[in-house]
């Protein structure tokens, strides 16, 4: 498979971003698994993330949280970040843990805590300007657990304000990513739970609002590779929130539920032009690793969307395309079907190679020894979980 | 409940639109249940939804389904319907059933069956006026069995188009209402899956265009309340093809499934002034009624919408505002709850019986004698069922 | 209502039990949000669970969890809830909290945690000595997260051993009720997912295992009250843990999401037998209160299962029977109908007083003080929650 | 890959079942398109199954439904078949075309209908013994669409003794295989809706009776391997009927949808002994191919099992069972994800070299020209469909 250029320099160029929180421990309502070496702060995140990115080449860039991720200077963590070899990348907002948000944060009918969530989210763009990120990722946990709880529609003109307030402060070169969710934490509505609802405030806002998907955030069935090219053709595609799920948000290491489907998103990625930076098209994961080690898991996980994309660039597009104008049913997605039972491992394997890293990330870290000095050295301290 | 004389007002005024088709025979792809009685063209479809009319006093207009409606006169089929006290309501075009349509209708790879799927939505407009009709129902069966089988993002560019065409066709008191569907026939992905997808489009065609609503067209567990008060909102919601569902599109009774989500649509309606007849949300059944009687079936239906109606408009809206800002989570759902679990049927057997109208319209229709009537009058002829 | 001599019977003796959880904190994966006034160990849960008995009057049981609800004696703290008017109820083991239950508790791979595991089951019948409690109610998070993680089968089999050797441990008065979970916390495999593998486990373990419904643990869709009417039929439906949901495994209060389906639910106890107290059915309460007063809303809880059984009781079996015997669709499903419209708060209101209660549990409750007082008394120590 | 003579070895031996009806018409309520070239008698459609066995070395046998494929003789039809190298396979009574099972078959509330039913399924027997077939293949579309309109309780009684009167009729070497499914033609119940029926009914049955998995009939996110792992362990999985889904009973080819599935599916296979042809388990498809030929449909449907098949026989399962046994999340998931990456269309090529075949089916059949040929010659007569 060297005989494929393109293929590989497209591969070269994508950028796939890990999640701080994802390197902390996680769970679900019932329980909290607590693992050993687990970072006790951003820094140890970053520090975790730069290993990712060591050994996939890929993954240049780590998302935070805030407060979770809160430091006294934004900058040196910046550059801290820097030295390790990435970037910080989107800012995740979060106004859901303060027991002022039990009724929610820029939804809530008290209008003391929607202006304390308003100044969280602006804050949060204080802290792109320190940091150099381009996208602040909005997801709101605000809903209703009952109906009746509180008016759906004067919560969408509450979140309309909102979100024009941030829309507004935001600075040349940076966007806001409105992220849908179906449901979880709310249990009867949620205020963005789907992406007509995203997409329709991001039109009324303006330029700089983009739709955030995540593949687990959508009703049972959804067909999410509509929705993302139906996003690229309007160029409101902000990127997405890898995962996969059985269920609901199960949060699972992305293309590890289905692997068909992500490698059909990617399909529409590249068909759509998705795949050029100029896109914008940001790729993210946002994973819980519960009951798996954290780090080789997102390892799995970057390399996962990798071999997706590797076989959406197989793709014949010619072919393709012929197909399905001369209305061949079986052949048009016979042509599909074809690049997706190739294995990529191969190519990939050289890829890396050819840049320098080891043909397989995983042994790669396994036999760098750095799990085993984490689980020494951060002994003590709290472990980061999704509650710090 | 005589000193209701505002809810009796309103319930007065709605107005709920029969299908023509659900008087002819229908079912499931295994087998469609023959039935005595049953319509044999338009003129009879319309004579049984007369009839619903007459003994309910709130179902004055009969949708249509072209072709399945066809005459040689449509004047003429709108003066035999005032005659009987109806009007002709929405004109449905039909562009799923002829074997040109087996890859799309206006979505199709092929410019020529576009074409002629195109030509059949503004021959409908025609019919509008010569009906007088304001609706235009646009579902379109389009869509795809199996991932490459055709580009999601030029079919909607060929969506956009044949809209665009419609829209400018359309006449002064004209309207198009564009449905959407989860899934089938369309296994894979649908060109017009979501309420998103049709808005989007509407708000890009412009002020003619909103959307419709059915309620048995949706993804399990999608919240349709939040779905109608947003469109409201925002002025788009052109009105409801009710019917219920445990399943997909199971297309029972409205009510049957779910009476407590019927009547939340209904709280949005009320609450967001839907029930006002200049606020153009129109109330159409779209039911399958496959095993049951037709007419019982319809009378039973449109009841079902009272009920829930008068429901709703029993909610006491001031302690539910209070509530509401308050963050009283319990004191909130309990006033939807309260008025909820009144038994509106003495209320609903009052308001008819001040109309002229039998208090129990299912038993006054058995003892009128039609059933029997078009049991033995309607022999011979084919029976009208969706292929005819 | 008061010629209602049977229904009324019948109401005062359901009995419904309430779970000392639900009166702690709890919440989802992202926030537990605090309430005042929580109880901060068994003595207190009980102590508010008396009071749910106090306003409603068919509350006289609540279920522990092990070791949430851990005391020294468990026969003082029998003779407590006596002395306050309830009885305690089912016995929960808990074996999912502990960091050794990663992986599973009974079909855990590692034979010393399955071990662990199986002592707390056991244990758990200990307490039911002390207590007299007759059902031991499991529920095992025991699942897979990812495909391959480990054997199905295997699992099978421990899991069939450790249900053998509780259910050989049983005196002659107690019970095991294996609870089904569709998914969570497990994200790929659950080790008892649907009522099939509980009813299966049951049949071969034998006289002393029946199956425990959560209405909130099935696949979307699921039609419960067939299996409510399976199990029934064959003598295996133990009872239930009701709640309610829109989405997943929710926890709502029961009836908050669809009384409909309650009321059918309960419309195939009451047809089938399972309002006798011989029939060994049990109503137990499972909900999560994270936002609302927890005390109120398991007196509305309580309500809402009541209303619903009212309601179940007023079917007129006699022409249910006879309209299906007849195969007249819209009359039998009108029989139902019939008894759902009917607005029973008259009727529960009457039989309240006749038992000397105020007829509104809810107002009285809150004009008893014990809301504030509870505040202004639990004040230090640690809440109690999911997690102690 | 022309070591893995044991993986060969199972593949060769593995046999899949093609239906009678996949090869006519099919289509959803709405519509069902026409092709040319469709079979208009069992001849024909078993001749167009020989041709699938021809291409694919694997598919020597074809169900019957009756009574589609009703001929005088089924002796001279089995003789037929044998002398194009196929064989009768298992025979699937057809209980739901007639007006008098519009309330359901041996279900029915009306005895007479129950006899005729009863009668049906025994004649079907009858068939059996003159053309030599193992399997009776039994799917009931029997339900309810409206609460109340039967009792749930009662069909199961009427269900058993059916089912008792055919098991007892059954020859020694014979089985009878109970098909379950989640919905539809019942929009509200269905007598049959679950696994857990089915499996209860064969085990109260006896030994001839088996559970039918059809791949399409589940509620959304059951986990269907689980299901496999379960009946295998407890011999009772009769076999498959497969097809793929997105959202529900879709009928499309089976791996079209979910590859990673039906992958999951035959590594349980593989693991619990239901390759070995003395295991039962019959692997036979279920599909509707409503806008694709249906030649090479069923060639790339028997494709895709023979794939997922050859992908879980390369499952590493002692380094699975290690992993497992360890509690390595990680190493056990990517033991099978390693199978699944995996290109097995170069080992299939090889094998069918192996056996005499054209290593690439679908291009030998293009070439063949019997397509054309049945186009040309079938003209005239009535096309197979599912009502004919």
């Amino acid at each position: 498979m060297s005989d494929y250029p393109a293929v590989k320099a497209a591969l070269r160029a994508q950028h796939i971003e890990t999640p701080s929180w994802a390197f902390g421990n996680s769970g679900t309502r019932f329980k909290v698994f607590q693992q050993e070496g687990v970072p006790r702060d951003a820094y140890e995140k970053i520090a975790d993330a730069a290993k990712v990115h060591e050994f996939t080449g890929v993954a240049p860039s780590v998302a935070v949280h805030i407060p979770w991720d809160t430091v006294d200077d934004y900058a040196e963590l910046a550059r801290y970040a820097t030295e390790r070899g990435v970037a910080i990348g989107a800012v995740n907002p979060n106004v859901f843990q303060d027991d002022d948000y039990r009724l929610g944060s820029v939804c809530n009918p008290d209008p003391v805590v929607r202006t304390k969530a308003l100044t969280h989210l602006l804050d949060c763009v204080d802290i792109m300007d320190a940091t150099g990120s381009r996208d602040l990722s909005i997801w709101l946990a605000d809903g209703l657990n009952y109906p009746g709880q509180d008016s759906i529609a004067d919560r969408q003109g509450r979140l309309e304000e909102a979100l024009a307030a941030v829309h507004d402060r935001l600075g040349e070169h940076q966007r806001m990513l409105l992220e849908y969710k179906f449901f979880e934490p709310a249990f009867y509505a949620t205020d963005v739970p789907d992406w007509g609802t995203s997409y329709a405030h991001c039109v009324e806002l303006g330029d700089k609002a983009e739709v955030l998907v995540d593949t687990g955030h959508h009703a049972p069935g959804t067909n999410i590779e509509f929705i993302v090219a139906f996003l690229l053709r309007k160029r409101r595609l902000g990127g997405f929130h890898f995962n996969s799920r059985f269920y609901a948000d199960d949060d699972l290491m992305v293309g590890a539920a289905d692997p068909y489907q992500l490698f059909r998103i990617m399909v529409e990625i590249v068909l759509g032009g998705g795949l050029d930076p100029n896109s914008g098209v940001a790729f993210m994961l946002d994973q819980c690793h519960n009951i798996e080690p954290k780090i080789p898991a997102l390892i799995r996980s970057v390399m996962n969307v990798q071999e997706a994309t590797a076989k959406a660039l197989l793709v014949d597009a010619t072919a393709l395309g012929k197909a399905q104008r001369e209305g061949d049913v079986l052949g048009a997605n016979g042509v599909l079907v074809d690049a997706f039972s190739t294995d990529v491992r191969p190519l990939l394997a050289e890829l890396r190679e050819e840049q320098g890293l080891d043909p397989d990330p995983l042994a790669a870290y396994r036999r760098s020894g750095y799990a085993e000095r984490i689980r020494n050295e951060r002994v003590g301290g709290a472990a980061a979980g999704w509650g710090a």
